[in-house]
């Protein structure tokens, strides 16, 4: 099944999609909340909802008509893992991690597939990662080993973790590189787990700029997958529904080209991951 | 003005503190929503609220009978500072840094005054830190400059920003050790901004551990002050209402002490900052 959240009146809004269609689920049935991390949170049966709704009368929209948002607009955190394929870490000149380089968004600095990435005033070093992302269903308890995990995770989408590179680079602290305004494209479906392979592995990866693929790889190429990520992380903190979980990008990234490859107003980049989707994001500059 | 948050049936209630009474601003005026988040984010004239609820004839309850929230439950961000007084830089080996070095917590890792920080189960490097925190009010246009920062401030209060230091340090990126389910103290009480001292500054802030000083300085050693903060932050990201920023701290934390003192069970650690109030944090392990 495959979901996305889309803008009803400036609101977000949760919505089943049904080929190149969408139903507000909460217009099919006003008991799911309208927001995907409440109706995660109040342990709605989304697949039963979506089937209900695809089956039922309520109206259709055509995709290409709607704006979308992001696909949980509030995540109560949204955790990053940095150099989790290596061939990646590798063009950046380091070792395989023993461990994540974890770093955490905020919601702040989310955008929708269709919404454009921008290029802040302060710096132009603005770079792509393609990146999977995961959408946590149900509250994972602590110390759930890595067997347990994937059940907790309610599906997979696209993700543009775009960087500021001198930002990023300031202090050892990734952080405020990754935290500029629009700078995460988040979309544009969530596919349900059931849907995928487990742990959305052997799923090709393509990051592209302008048409020319910069990125391509397997998502089994990952150096810490998504049940091991979430067993590290349920050793530290309490993971919840509508969290998301951003799991790293794949070699040929701006920096690490020669010369360096940076975004500007008028580009377009695009995450591909089989079976899951295509976010695109327009390029622009800061409003001055 | 004094604020707080306090748990009703186990929803966080904004209150203000008049002595050592508090009053239900929802109750005293049911147009301010019981969320402080919420309530800056619908621009509620909170001063207002609070003089005519202390006026007014609503109930009173003793501050000391109820169980606190942290004070604003659900931050969409929290941003924080590491390195940000000199003395703490030196004895951390660090120089003076030229920016500051961010990290984002998650509201997962929260706690109240009174709620026990708790040692996990992977780790006995259970560290204090002793910080200033403060609460945006109102939304900050990007660019804001330092000068126009301060009326943004809503208010000030206490953090122990604790930290897990072996995790902190596994990899470059603090984030992870920052982040442990209950290490964040965040309280008890917001002092409104215009009843201190421009940007919080001459402050004493203190750290005891069992009663015994560890850390003591003041909030003017800070390097990188309230308002240029704001100004870094802004020209990176939107501050929101709600939003988070935790100031760094002073020298004297466990690990760079020599042997290593490390926060266990049983203890207990307070951050008393001058005009602004002491956060009391008990000590316990994790439940296995």
């Amino acid at each position: 099944m495959k979901f996305t959240t889309y803008l009803r009146n400036q609101t977000p809004r949760l919505a089943v999609v049904d080929g190149d269609q969408l139903i507000d689920l909460h217009d099919a049935d006003p008991q799911v909340p309208p927001d995907l991390r409440a109706a995660l949170e109040a342990g709605v049966d989304l697949a039963a909802a979506a089937r209900q709704a695809i089956g039922g009368s309520s109206a259709r929209m055509p995709l290409a008509r709607v704006k979308l948002a992001p696909l949980v607009p509030e995540p109560g955190k949204i955790v990053c893992l940095g150099l989790n394929y290596f061939d990646h870490a590798k063009e950046g000149g380091r070792d395989k991690p023993e461990y994540p380089w974890f770093f955490f968004r905020g919601a702040s600095s989310l955008i929708a597939h269709g919404d454009a990435g921008v290029v802040p005033r302060v710096s132009s070093r603005f770079d792509y990662e393609a990146e999977l992302a995961l959408v946590i269903g149900r509250r994972v308890p602590r110390h759930t080993r890595r067997a347990d995990a994937l059940p907790y995770v309610f599906g997979y989408s696209c993700f543009n973790d775009m960087s500021v590179r001198d930002y990023q680079k300031r202090t050892p602290q990734w952080t405020i590189g990754k935290n500029f305004d629009a700078t995460g494209g988040f979309g544009p479906v969530l596919v349900s787990a059931d849907e995928l392979p487990e742990g959305a592995k052997g799923l090709r990866i393509q990051g592209r700029l302008n048409g020319q693929v910069m990125q391509d790889a397997d998502t089994s190429d990952m150096i810490f997958d998504v049940a091991e990520t979430i067993e590290l992380l349920a050793d530290v903190l309490t993971l919840e529904p509508g969290d998301v979980i951003v799991m790293g990008t794949p070699a040929g990234v701006g920096q690490a080209r020669t010369p360096p490859v940076w975004m500007k107003p008028g580009d377009r980049f695009e995450v591909e991951i089989d079976r899951i989707g295509t976010l695109v994001n327009p390029i622009e500059a800061e409003q001055s």
